[in-house]
């Protein structure tokens, strides 16, 4: 499948060279190609320079967020979040209409240090802001709530017997993402919570996320709805 | 032990009910002592009065909240979110000092109708809310993310096999209140998340969990945090 990519952080990455690697047809998109490209040290994170990586990935082809989403039959928003609109706003609308968009973003803010708080959470989320700004995407939220190598390999953790969230707000868009969870990166067990605004819920995840990962040291977890 | 819960609605019920059950001494606390017996109909919600219930559990007996903290060497706030900062203030502060308060209570906001958002959340807690009201109260937040039958038998749940979280400042009220999961419920995976700020992001599960009751049609679940 053709699948367009938007952003390339460590989530951005992951994900494609885990689609590319599936024989999938992947273009990864950014804002400023020349820029993305010209970066020569690890980012305040830590995260190695995009060219790095792509040295060693060189089947996932880079390009900005419009080619990405115009190449992409599915997209895929790995960006962080406070750039996902304007992510979304340089693809274009025409790129974006009718087309599925797994949502992964998480609505962080750093700007008062860490932990980060969210920019948007209890009565809205980021998954519903896109939404609204782009009515002709089908946004599904999922894949938000472990981290990059859990999402495309969930049986690093417990041997994969835990649980993935996803909503939306389209019913044939939500049984399509959870197709591509499971075939794409072997995620077994699915949860549909329903309509974009569970999406809060799954973004409100996060802070608690980050303070188990303190605890277990490791974000090498996932959550198993035990019943 | 002597026992003080403040609340009489069902996870207060449920608890004191338990505990009394295991020969630990309950007082359960209203605001007026009166009006909690007067009632002769379910409330809103259905939860049956408080008398009809009463009348199985009459070992565990009704005070005023200043009588519930008074009596209670340990602590157990089981009021609805929008009441705890109230209802402690009826319990009054030299009650309170010194004391391990396990706060269970969620800052649930039902005026805007349903779903409920949170009327705290993201750069604040009840929890913290409570602790900065009454700087000599050892707060641990704890229990808020199952229903309240699983809070006093997680083994209803996959055998037990999932984990409740805690969090709080004074790092010998989260060992005790570990230790009194354990004994008192038989919680066997308890998770210290650390310091009271950790309650922001176990609050911040309610949304999620009410959409998870939603997609499973039953509140009788617990989070597994799969390694």
């Amino acid at each position: 499948m053709n699948i367009g990519v938007l952003g390339t952080g460590i989530v951005g990455r992951t994900i494609s060279a885990h689609l590319a690697g599936g024989g999938h047809s992947v273009v990864i998109g950014t804002r400023d190609v020349a820029h993305t490209l010209a970066q020569s040290a690890p980012d305040a994170m830590g995260t190695p320079p995009f060219s790095a990586w792509h040295g060693s990935h060189a089947q996932v082809r880079l390009g900005t967020f419009a080619e990405a989403a115009a190449h992409g039959d599915v997209l895929i928003n790995a960006t962080v979040g406070h750039a996902s609109l304007n992510a979304l706003a340089a693809a274009g609308g025409d790129a974006l209409a009718g087309k599925v968009l797994l949502d992964i973003a998480n609505p962080l803010d750093f700007s008062h240090g860490m932990p980060p708080s969210l920019f948007v959470c209890n009565t809205d989320s980021l998954a519903e802001q896109i939404q609204r700004a782009f009515p002709a995407l089908k946004v599904v939220k999922t894949l938000n709530i472990v981290t990059a190598s859990v999402m495309v390999n969930p049986s690093l953790v417990a041997g994969g017997d835990h649980h993935m969230l996803l909503c939306g707000n389209d019913a044939g868009a939500r049984e399509a993402v959870a197709g591509y969870l499971r075939d794409w990166f072997g995620w077994q067990h699915v949860l549909d919570l329903g309509d974009l605004s569970a999406a809060r819920g799954m973004e409100m995840m996060l802070p608690v996320w980050l303070r188990l990962w303190g605890a277990l040291q490791t974000p090498m977890f996932g959550y198993k709805i035990a019943r």
